[in-house]
């Protein structure tokens, strides 16, 4: 708890006033989220807000920060998301909270991209965190039936109520126990052309910044390179 | 009309009882319903049909043909579909009417696809015909820029109140205005990795076996390969 506050609010030094803001999901990224509202209210910090889930929208709306729809923008400045499990060579899985579709989709359109984690989720290689996909309602067991047949060990998420869980989308999430990614890449490209499934939960070559949190503090990774361009 | 009502009526040909039908969806496929839908009701012909869109689910239900869910079947026997351009290679432009996503998936687990196609569909390349991409609403604006300034001519496609159109699923479509697909191979890798697109119209190496109505009769022509697979 204390390691996720601490890495949530180190991000939030990074914002400035006139800044448009990409909101994460999740545990971590909520003390980020807490910590700009605050600074809204008490430092007069004067941001745009883009959501990434419904939750975030609401926990957002409820400390007054202003937001705008991804597509009412031009672009997002920075964005400041969890990750599940980050590589050593910054690649990630994401998803654990369900989010990743619109988490994706955000990223995808902004300059800087900052992952707040806590020391557990660095992981030599990727696969231990279970992978998620987005699928298609219809067909879904076919892409399950399929992702089995490969050996991706597929388990489709489950609500507390014990029924498929329900993406903000309306689609299923089917989590893959893979235990070690051996190539993120390849396994990206398979995924990519998998009728059924709408996206997954490897963010390759995205993320600009790493801010990690430990008992010896909070350790600042600039990743040296630039996922976004004006025309990508 | 008569051509595609000719080429409905030979594709009805090659289903037999005891099949797992795909029921495609448009126009052309309308025919091959329909003649399903007689020789159900005067033959006896048994069949189970799995659709590819509303409308034609409540064509099939109003024929009185049988129905399963794509994930209540273990395969598809034979999908009989149309589609909107066919390359001399047999590859192929999918969703004029909006079907693609579900089309797509039906087919995928299809052991053979046949298309239904009045001459005027077969092309030399592919690309006069828009290609559809049925993309998440939100962030849709900013793939539209994107795709933009790639060049690639999108539109939204409107509904008739002049509103977006929406899918079955409930996503947007933006059609992409080419000209000409030089590399329909490269073109599908890169719509396949781009983040807020479900599904694109290409269907490359997909279809089995292709009825071409003209003047002259239909042309029957089985494409050498096999697209489904047990283990796929």
């Amino acid at each position: 708890m204390e390691l996720k506050k601490a890495v949530g609010l180190k991000a939030a030094e990074y914002i400035k006033s006139g800044m448009i803001v990409g909101l994460g999901t999740g545990s971590t990224a909520y003390y980020f989220v807490e910590e700009i509202g605050r600074r809204v209210k008490e430092e007069g910090l004067e941001v745009t807000g883009v959501t990434t889930s419904i939750r975030t929208k609401e926990q957002a709306l409820s400390l007054g920060i202003p937001l705008k729809n991804i597509d009412d923008v031009t672009h997002v400045d920075i964005t400041v998301d969890g990750a599940d499990e980050i590589s050593t060579d910054f690649h990630g899985i994401k998803g654990g909270g369900g989010a990743h579709l619109i988490e994706k989709i955000v990223a995808s359109n902004s300059k800087e991209i900052i992952w707040i984690v806590d020391d557990s989720k660095m992981v030599d290689k990727l696969g231990a965190f279970p992978l998620p996909l987005e699928v298609i309602k219809y067909g879904s067991q076919q892409v399950f039936n399929h992702l089995e047949e490969k050996g991706y060990k597929p388990a489709f998420r489950m609500d507390e109520a014990g029924g498929k869980y329900l993406t903000d989308e309306d689609n299923y999430i089917i989590d893959l126990h893979l235990g070690t990614i051996e190539n993120p890449t390849a396994l990206e490209a398979e995924l990519n052309q998998m009728v059924g499934v709408v996206e997954h939960g490897l963010f390759l070559n995205m993320v600009t910044r790493v801010l990690v949190g430990s008992a010896d503090g909070v350790q600042d990774i600039a990743i040296g390179r630039q996922y976004y361009s004006e025309g990508k």
